[in-house]
């Protein structure tokens, strides 16, 4: 089959013909699938069902002796951050280990530093405020930092991470920009892997503002689906190297590897930005729930024994990836009217209709058949796909025999779409 | 035995013999008891022991059938926030159920509202920004708010509450005071009930600021000792009635129930201020952690189980306030030294010392015999007693055989700091 998108439109007739038989089966199927957001499978959660009877009547001690069930340890048990720590390749004491939400520690350290400055400059971040969003990226990122009044301000993602042109350009020149998201592996929703070069970039590239920080959400950082080695730079130690000792800020969590929302997160940092972010968490809580960390580190033990478990989850999610690529490759492929990512690890697909201005409706469409996507847009800030052509496939979700149907969904919802613009062309 | 203060000061020397008498064998005794927090002891934690092993294996389910162990229900269990507002007695439609800390979400109220303003006028706070705060009082408060830019005005707290006289004055001619801390039930440090007439002048007095907020901190909603009935007007309601619908926020957790930092904790509101909870909430995280909502669910079943519960934890309370009050009487009371309070719940008694300026040196006389007290000054704005007169006593904490040693510690040194400053006088 050559693309359609070079094909005459009178040979369009037909094709469209049998999309529209496709959509008629699909549609009296009465579907009722959600492929919106990288949840986890129940075989997944089923990995960690022992973590629901930890840690066990009678064991509430840390290895220093001290009680969990009292209050204390803002900054985490020392067995926790050890394991976090480990996670990251961030030393121990670099490592604050809180509650379920990386999110939330994201937020906080926004939060901190717009009423109260950050280390380096201790004037609160005030309006006008700017902040560099990779696209395609995640939306939680973006809605977070707009909700505080940052401006957002886009720059590509490529193969090997966000455009460094672009990046080092807007960053050395404008003051205003305070502050950069990054998902440094397997980024939502491309799956990139930033290159070495890009992340030594990062971390010695001029800043106009003193105080810029990256916001290195490590939120898939042990998340290979092919077990591939992690060689990239430690972004704390690459800065630090490049002379910008203060300019991360690095967070992770378990929910991707435990139970979303039951897992424990953590940041981590020089010891100047720990200390600011220990100062103003202790005047918020009186410490996390360390029997939630307790809990984690019998059941994980240690980052080789999250290692072990995170090989658990890839054997899950490969076939179901591998699935998604299979699918698109036989009907989108041959047509042209797509490309997407082919991510070595983390939680999504990233799929470019071939002609603009598609997304919305391919979204819409699916949904109209029983398919939840998630909403077109959502990948660029304020929910603005300027092309209007990415969409976010998050195949982890599914039942494993709903993710075939959800995909000939999508694929057939793209088809369909598309060919509408062809044919409109005539 | 009269009084000390009114002896003259020849007749006080073997006095104060006997007493360095009693200090030197408490000093041989080398002792190392922590009375500074108000901590479970071991047997009030015990209480909880089975909680260690809930949900069990196989066990995530809500009641509505939703998976616990994967993302969603921003606002927490439908059981979970029926169990909370039954122990808040707020309808659970208007109470969102997070994590931990309740202290957490006061600092995200206050957060929101210096960020974003809140509902009634939707201006940022700014400051000058002012903050009632009854004293003595809880040392958290003072510090997050300072730590969020309010200037911490004091206010007194009479047996009965708050002085409403300068309150009224106070937030109706100043519309820089913007909030005001309360703990309406057995308040930190003094166990003071609000009476009635107060909650009510407190949801009905005129403000001058149209966006002034209550922090209605119920740490202690239900922490009797003596199954007291609960017949406090409900302050929503009473804002409600008072036609101030949106000028209360209710805190409340369940770390003293359960296990400190390892409970669940809740912000309950009028409907307006809920779903302006719920919208930062909602971009600060994807949900609060479920499986320890529905762990405590499993445990307590509801606010009827929380208070059988509560029941067992005031069998262990009552008697060590009942020795507080016993030694206090003993080695104080006749003698005049200080005047103390006698709460019927919460955590603390609350001494203060017949002759101003004693605080400081006393918990610094009793922390060199090896008994560490709250540091004198803190339940005081920037930890500033003005009379240097106030001490908070947190009995629950040390283990059962400490306390009276503990209690000797601090009358025996109460005596040895008055007595200086009485032969000062000569």
């Amino acid at each position: 089959m050559s693309p359609w998108t070079q094909t005459a439109p009178a040979r369009l007739t037909p094709l469209s013909a049998e999309v529209d038989r496709r959509l008629e089966n699909l549609s009296a199927r009465a579907l009722n699938i959600d492929m919106s957001r990288g949840r986890l499978s129940s075989a997944q959660l089923a990995l960690s069902a022992e973590l629901l009877e930890l840690p066990g009547r009678g064991c509430f001690r840390s290895e220093d002796g001290s009680d969990c069930r009292n209050y204390g340890r803002l900054a985490g048990l020392p067995e926790a951050r050890r394991l976090m720590g480990g996670v990251l390749r961030v030393p121990p004491a670099q490592v604050l280990v809180q509650d379920n939400s990386s999110l939330r520690l994201m937020h906080d350290a926004l939060v901190f530093a717009r009423l109260g400055g950050v280390p380096g400059a201790d004037e609160p971040w005030t309006p006008p405020l700017r902040i560099i969003c990779p696209v395609p990226g995640y939306d939680r990122h973006f809605k977070l930092s707009a909700g505080l009044g940052f401006e957002l301000v886009p720059v590509d993602l490529g193969p090997d991470g966000p455009d460094m042109d672009q990046v080092e350009r807007l960053v050395s020149s404008h003051p205003t920009i305070r502050a950069m998201w990054c998902m440094p592996r397997y980024s939502n929703p491309t799956g990139t892997v930033f290159s070495d070069d890009i992340v030594r970039r990062l971390a010695a590239m001029k800043a106009a503002a003193p105080d810029f920080r990256l916001l290195w959400d490590h939120a898939y950082a042990i998340h290979g689906h092919h077990d591939d080695p992690d060689t990239q730079p430690e972004i704390l130690t690459a800065c630090q190297e490049a002379g910008h000792p203060d300019r991360a800020l690095v967070f992770g969590s378990l929910s991707k590897v435990t139970m979303p929302g039951a897992g424990i997160a953590a940041v981590a940092a020089s010891p100047t930005n720990v200390a600011w972010m220990e100062r103003w968490l202790s005047r918020q809580t009186v410490c996390p729930n360390k029997i939630n960390q307790l809990r984690h580190v019998l059941f994980l033990r240690d980052a080789e024994g999250v290692r072990a478990h995170m090989i658990r989850h890839a054997e899950l999610l490969r076939p179901r990836f591998a699935a998604v690529d299979r699918a698109l490759e036989e009907h989108l492929g041959s047509t042209g009217l797509a490309h997407w990512s082919r991510p070595r690890g983390g939680y999504f697909v990233s799929l470019d209709t071939a002609i603009d201005g598609c997304a919305r409706d391919v979204v819409a469409l699916a949904g109209r058949l029983g398919v939840r996507l998630t909403q077109a847009g959502a990948t660029f800030p304020h929910g603005d796909d300027p092309r209007d052509r990415n969409i976010r496939i998050a195949p982890t979700a599914p039942e494993s025999e709903d993710l075939g149907t959800a995909l000939e969904v999508l694929v057939t919802s793209v088809q369909r779409v598309s060919l509408d613009r062809l044919l409109a062309r005539r």
